[in-house]
C-alpha cells in the first residue's frame, strides 16, 4: 500500500478535448494510435497494482517522434494536458492520470525499435518504448551487457525507466539509470525536439539537459530516443549467501569486498531473516540457502567479464579467499557458494519474488529509502524502534541494496489485522519513518521516484529553497503546467 | 592559443561598485578578504595562459558558504556580477572577468576545509576552495581513491573541477567530474543556499539539481561544498606501452581490454609518434619506452584494489596474456610493461607533459573535441585531410583519451611560421574541424566546456532549441544576470 497518498488533488489545466481536438489528433496518429472507448482507455488510466484510477479524454499512441511532436504542439496551443506513459510499470502513480485529467495519456509503446547497436562503441540507440527486457536480450546477443534490472522489466519500458531514473539490483557497480545514458532524444512541453542523442562520453558545451530530464517524470518533457551506454558481458559470476553477524559486519564485508573481488562486486543485497521466510513460505520452489540461526543475510555476488582460464583462480576462487577472511573475521557466521545455475537462480528469486510474497502474506506497509551507507545499521535500528513504538505488534522484514543505501523497509501488519486497520497506523508509521530519514539526511524516495504517491511528503520534507528551485524550472519550461500535471511538485 | 574567440564581448550588468558596496562587502568578509588595489586583483583578472585580461571593482575572499551568502545577496540587490573562482587554472576563461566587468571576482580559495571523510562509506565532505592534489592525498591517507586526475591538479580547486565537469585521465573507468559527485552545496544567484549536501548514492525525489550546477561553469550559482565518492586505492597497478597497427587497432584493443582486465582498465591513451617526440624534445629526462617504427602508441594502464597475492596472476600475468594475443591478432606490433615505477612514471610523464612541450616548440592550435569513440578513426582520417587542406605543412600531433572518445586534436604550426601568421589561418581550420565534428555528431568542447573562448562556436553549432532550453534556465534562475555573465551563453 502507499504509505501515505496527497489528501487533496493539485490544480491540473482541465481543458476539455473537444471534437475539434480528437479530430486533429487522429488525423496526426491514424485510426490504430487513438483509443477513446472507455474500455480501452481503462488499462491506461488504472495503475497497475489498482490502488489509482484516473481518468483520460483519449489514449494517444504515436508511432514517431515526429508524430509526438505534433500531438505535443497541439495540446501547448491548447492547453491540453499529457500524461506520458510507458509500460505502466511505476510505484507511485507517475504514470496514472489524475480522476480530473481531461487531457491525453501519450502512450509510448508504439515507439519501440532499437536503432542501432555498436558492440566497439559499446552503446545502443533506442526509442523509448522498448521493453527493458528485449533490450538486455538485444545487447546479449552482441556479446554486450546492459545493466538495468528490475523486477518489471518484462513490461516497464526503457522511457520509463530514465524517467524516473530507476534503480534496481546493479546500481552498486553501474549506477541508477542515468548513469547508463549517453543522450536522450526529448519532446519539449511547447512540441520542439530537443535533439540530444548524442553518443559521446565527453561533452561539456553548455548545461547537462539529459539529466534533467531523467528523474522528471515526465514533467519536463517527453524522453522519445535514447543512447545507451553498454558493458562487457559478464562470463565469470559467482554468487554466495552469507549469515552475517548483524548490519555493521554486512557494511564492513561490503567494503573490503571492493578490493578482494579486484573491484568486481556486482550486487550485495541486505535480507533480514523474516523476509527471507515470507518468501520460502510463498514462493514455490524456492529453498533455504543456509539453514542459520541469525537474523541476518547478505546475498553477494561478483561477477568479471573475463572468462576464467585453467590454472586461474576466477571469482569463486577470490570468494573462498575471502570468505574465509571474512569467518575468520567473526563478520561471517556461515556462508555458502552457489555451485549451479540452479543454486544462483534460487538466491535471486528468494530476493527478487519479495514483493509477490509479501502480496501473499496480507497487508502490510513499506518504504523505500536511502541514507548514507555508513548510517544503515543506526537507521535500522532507530527505524524499528520507532515503529514498534507505533504498533508493538507489526512484523518488520526488512532488506535492500545495502551498497547503494537504499533500504526497503518493510513491515507486515501484525497477524490477523485486515488493511483498513493497518491503514489507521500508516500515517504516524509514515512521518516516524521519514521524519527519522530526513533527520539522518537521508531520501524518503531512493528510487520509485515521486509521482502521485509522495507529492506531499516531498513538499513536507525538501526545503522551500529547493522546491522554488523546481518550480522555478517547471514553469520556465512548461509555462501552461501541461506536461503531467500534479505528479512530482504542486505548482 | 585559443581557436577562435569572440569577435564581440557580450553584454552584461555594469552596475559600479560604490564605496558604500564596497564598506558592506568588507564587512561581510573582513580585510583579509577583500582585495581593490591593482597589483592585488592581477593574478585574479588574469587568464593563467596569459591570453585574457579582465577587469574587476574587487576580488573577495569569503571564509564560509554564510559569508558567500551574504555577499551574493548584497550583490543580487544591487545588480552587481560576480565572476566566481577556484584555483584559476581552465582553459576556456571561464573564470576570468570580461574587460568590462565592474563587480566582483569571488575566489573561494579561503573555503578549503575537508568536513568529514567516510572511509566506510566512501565519501568524502568538502569545501569548494579545496585544492584537487591535496583531497586526493586526504582520500590516500584513507586507503581510498579519489579518481579525479589532471594536469592542473597542484592548484586548481574542487569547486572549479565540479563547476567546469572537469575530465582527465581516469574518466574511462570513473567518469567525468559530475559522476564522483553524491551532493552538493550551492548559493543561487538570489544569494539562497541550497543545501542539497547528501551523501547518498540514491535519491529520486524530484529534478537533480546537482548534475544542472555542474558544468554550468558557474552561470547558474557557486558550487560551495560537495560530497564526493571514493573508490578503493589502487594496490596492483600495471602500465604498458603498445606500438598499435593503428586507431582502428586501438579501439579494438580496448574493446576486447575491458573483459581481459576484468573490468580493471584505468586509462587507455593513445599518442601519435609525432606527439612522443615533442615530448622527448622538449621535456628533460623523458625515456622512448619503445623504439618502433610506427605512428600509433597506447598508454594502457590496468588496475587493480587487490593486492597481488603470490600464485595468483596479478594485472602484469593478465596484462602479458593479453599482450600476446593482441600481437598475434596483429593489433599490436610491440610492446613493453613497465617493470619499476620509474618506467611507469616515465610513460605518464611524456603523456603528461604534452601542453609543456608544445609551448617549448612553437606556436599552435589545438582542438579538444569527442565523437563516438567507434567513429575516432574516422575522424582524425577527415581531420587530418581537413587541416592539411588549409595549411598542408601544419604538423599534426594528435593524442587522446580514446576510451572517452576524447581527442586533443593538435598541431604545431608549419615550421618557422610565427604565431601571427598561424594565426591567419585559425578562423579557416577550427570552422573546418568544428564542422567535421559536428556533422559527426561530436562534441566541440569535450572536456574544457565553453567559457570565453568557445561562446561564439557553441552558439554556432547548437540548434536553436537547445539554446533556448538553456537560456530559459539561466533566466529563470538568474534573472538579473549577475552569475559569471558573458560566459557559456549569450543571453
Amino acid at each position: 500500500m502507499p504509505a501515505a497518498l496527497p489528501t487533496s488533488p493539485p490544480a491540473i489545466p482541465t481543458a476539455p478535448l473537444t471534437a475539434e481536438m480528437r479530430q486533429a489528433l487522429r488525423a496526426i496518429v491514424g485510426e490504430k494510435g487513438f483509443i477513446e472507448d472507455a474500455h480501452g482507455k481503462q488499462p491506461f488510466v488504472t495503475d497497475w497494482r489498482g490502488l489509482l484510477v484516473g481518468s483520460a479524454g483519449a489514449v494517444v499512441r504515436p508511432g514517431s517522434t515526429e508524430e509526438i511532436a505534433k500531438v505535443v504542439r497541439l495540446c501547448h496551443e491548447h492547453g491540453i494536458a499529457i500524461v506520458p506513459q510507458g509500460g505502466n510499470t511505476g510505484l507511485m502513480g507517475g504514470a496514472t492520470p489524475w480522476p480530473a485529467h481531461t487531457g491525453i495519456v501519450l502512450s509510448l509503446g508504439r515507439m519501440n525499435r532499437v536503432l542501432d547497436v555498436d558492440p566497439v562503441g559499446y552503446s545502443m540507440t533506442v526509442e523509448a518504448g522498448c521493453v527493458l527486457q528485449t533490450l538486455q536480450e538485444t545487447a546479449s546477443e552482441h556479446d554486450r551487457f546492459l545493466p538495468l534490472s528490475l523486477g518489471a522489466q518484462g513490461s516497464c519500458m526503457i522511457g520509463g525507466n530514465l524517467s524516473t531514473n530507476a534503480g534496481g539490483v546493479q546500481v552498486l557497480r553501474y549506477g541508477n539509470a542515468r548513469n547508463l545514458v549517453l543522450g536522450l532524444e526529448v519532446v519539449l512541453p511547447n512540441g520542439e525536439i530537443w535533439d540530444g542523442l548524442r553518443a559521446l562520453k565527453k561533452d561539456n558545451t553548455g548545461y547537462d539537459l539529459k539529466h534533467l530530464f531523467m528523474g522528471a517524470e515526465g514533467t519536463l518533457g517527453i524522453i522519445t530516443k535514447a543512447v545507451l551506454k553498454l558493458w562487457p558481458a559478464p562470463k565469470d559470476v559467482c554468487t554466495a549467501w552469507l549469515a552475517v553477524r548483524d548490519p555493521r559486519a554486512a557494511l564492513e564485508i561490503l567494503s573490503e569486498a571492493h578490493a578482494a573481488s579486484e573491484d568486481n562486486v556486482g550486487s550485495c543485497e541486505l535480507l533480514s531473516r523474516a523476509a527471507i521466510d515470507l518468501a520460502l513460505r510463498h514462493i514455490p520452489g524456492t529453498q533455504d540457502p543456509l539453514k542459520a540461526d541469525t537474523p541476518w543475510y547478505l546475498l553477494l555476488e561478483w561477477s568479471s567479464a573475463r572468462p576464467r582460464r585453467d590454472g586461474t583462480e576466477g571469482m569463486s576462487g577470490k570468494m573462498e579467499q575471502f570468505l574465509a577472511d571474512q569467518l575468520e573475521a567473526g563478520r561471517v557466521l556461515d556462508a555458502t557458494i552457489a555451485q549451479t545455475f540452479g543454486q544462483s537462480r534460487n538466491m535471486w528469486r528468494i530476493r527478487e519474488a519479495m514483493a509477490e510474497a509479501s502480496r501473499a502474506e496480507g497487508p502490510g506497509i513499506s518504504f523505500d529509502v536511502s541514507v548514507a551507507i555508513s548510517k544503515i545499521p543506526e537507521f535500522i535500528d532507530k527505524g524499528l524502534k520507532a515503529v514498534r513504538d507505533i504498533l508493538p505488534t507489526i512484523r518488520p522484514y526488512p532488506l535492500g541494496h545495502i551498497g547503494d543505501g537504499n533500504l526497503h523497509f518493510s513491515f507486515m501488519g501484525p497477524k490477523g489485522m485486515d488493511q483498513q486497520t493497518l491503514n489507521q497506523y500508516a500515517a504516524a508509521i509514515t512521518r516516524a519513518v521519514n521524519d527519522l530519514v530526513t533527520s539522518m539526511g537521508g531520501s524518503i524516495s531512493a528510487e520509485h521516484g515521486i509521482g502521485i504517491d509522495k507529492l506531499d511528503e516531498l513538499s513536507h520534507y525538501r526545503s522551500k529553497t529547493e522546491l522554488d528551485i523546481m518550480r522555478t524550472i517547471k514553469r520556465a519550461l512548461d509555462p501552461h503546467n501541461i506536461m503531467n500535471p500534479g505528479k512530482v511538485l504542486r505548482l
